[in-house]
């Protein structure tokens, strides 16, 4: 069933000892979505948790600041930034049993009792803020500091197309509320390893170009990764590189997650749809930044990609 | 004499033929300034035009949209975003003849007549946006979009402690008026040619630790510039690396600007004051980013400036 806004607000109100549930590869927007609307629900004297993927990342830490630990047997199921269930991981279990999914995606399937999209917000967390006030509480500090995250992880600081006047004036109030801005950002974006730095020296050099220089291809293999000593997790914001280049509408990146298994990050300019290149293989995502996998070697993985890439430009 | 915002509108309003003077190497402030600032006077009747140091970069094109080519005699002299008369490079000769300035630099030095400088503005067309209300006149698209790039080209795309809840309060509205907020910090921050992001790499090779990784440092020479075929004006953006790896209070960046000649960006984390180390070498700035230049040897000019930034490191 499809929600207003103002019929999410309601159902809150009327819950109790709610679990909030987010996606697999936690981002910015997930987490500061959940563990806001947890502090939220908290502030209205409702018991409430925030159940994450994987242990959260050290840089995350702040978001759980002033949340309270509760014990409580579960009753309501809410899904924060949650496009779809093949996006829960280990929080799978909770499939078929989702009371109420809040979200942004336009891509998103359906798949709670009652689900209250709103793709012009540019994050999930903007929709949270708004629920927030609908629902009476004061977004204080620790609750800004979660909607900001969202919000500016999910527009590359107000950088991509995604980001409206609205998404600037809930930034504004936040940052009234309390909210450190420049530090967020700092953690979010400008805080890399002297590790993290060095790679993308090398992935830099792995670049190719394809179609006249509009798409261009970067990744990183296991191997470049333990010869750099870089986790994983410390390649976010490398996928933003390709597309930065001059006269380049698609930038792919691809990130070998396993042998054999390459998981790919695409971001478009001059409105190429990423969404429905990655669509081919399974994945999804928004207009300009879609993800997806593809099972094969290198070579495999990149030829296919670019070749789909390359029948979507034909249609432009 | 110190003006309020609103003496300043008054004085406008009874200006006529007025030149509006930039700052040298001008950057998306001092020109979204002015060009904002002639377009509001234009649409207020008045004849005004803008003087530049150095041709317009074409990224910069865009600013002169709506803009319309006025010749008249001289009456009245504004400068906007400039310090201090020494930053006026080629316009040198208005020294001494500046009626009215206007500017959000802390370290302004009341060269002119009247003087309006606003500190606590993230950018100085966040003040001139103010100005254009005062006046009662509409900020058009052509108009927004200079704004936005003042704002977004000095906050760093809103990441930098100076981002003020007005700051985004002024972007919202500039959005509503029309501005291409994605297309600007597109062509700002993320258009770069192969040659630049290939420079990149070798920058980050030159990196230097001191002070158990309190300092780093980065330089560029003229012979890394022309191996790479880079232009020396698209290496902006290269200082904020130092900043970003873990620890780092104090990122420097060296640039070659003739053989015997360094340009130095400081860029500060933690309250470290680059304006304050830089002023050592007769140079100045904001508090996390400043500059100076410094006479000898690369290894001369890096000795002297990671001293300078050691020394201020032992006041904290």
């Amino acid at each position: 069933m499809k929600f207003t806004i103002e019929q999410t607000a309601e159902f809150l109100k009327e819950a109790d000892n709610i679990v909030i549930l987010t996606h697999e590869y936690p981002d910015g927007d997930t987490l500061g979505s959940g563990f806001a609307l947890c502090k939220i629900l908290q502030q209205l004297g409702k018991k409430a948790k925030v159940r994450i993927n994987q242990a959260l990342q050290e840089k995350f830490y702040y978001l759980t600041y002033g949340l309270l630990e509760q014990d409580f047997t579960e009753q309501t199921v809410v899904s924060v930034d949650v496009a779809d269930t093949v996006l829960l991981g280990e929080l799978m279990p909770y499939k078929g049993k989702i009371d109420l999914c809040i979200d942004h995606h336009y891509s998103n399937t359906n798949y709670a009792q009652r689900t209250y999209v709103d793709s012009t917000a540019a994050s999930t967390t903007e929709i949270v803020a708004k629920i927030g006030y609908l629902l009476g509480i004061v977004l204080n500090k620790d609750i800004a500091d979660c909607i900001y995250t969202g919000i500016t992880t999910d527009t590359g600081c107000f950088r991509y197309g995604n980001t409206t006047a609205q998404t600037h004036r809930i930034a504004a109030k936040m940052i009234e509320n309390g909210c450190e801005s420049a530090k967020i950002n700092r953690a979010m974006f400008e805080t890399v390893s002297y590790e993290r730095m060095a790679i993308e020296g090398k992935v830099i050099e792995s670049m190719e170009l394809f179609s006249k220089g509009k798409i261009a291809v970067i990744y990183t293999t296991k191997e470049m990764l333990k010869q750099s000593g870089v986790a994983e997790d410390e390649l976010e914001g490398i996928s933003s590189l390709p597309r930065q280049i001059i006269g380049v509408s698609i930038g792919i990146t691809l990130r070998e997650k396993k042998e054999g298994l390459y998981k790919i990050s695409l971001r478009t300019n001059d409105g190429v749809d990423a969404g429905a290149i990655c669509a081919k293989f399974g994945g999804g995502g928004h207009a300009a930044a879609a993800g997806c996998s593809i099972q094969g070697t290198l070579e495999e993985a990149k030829e296919q990609i670019v070749k789909a890439a390359q029948e979507e430009l034909m249609k432009q």
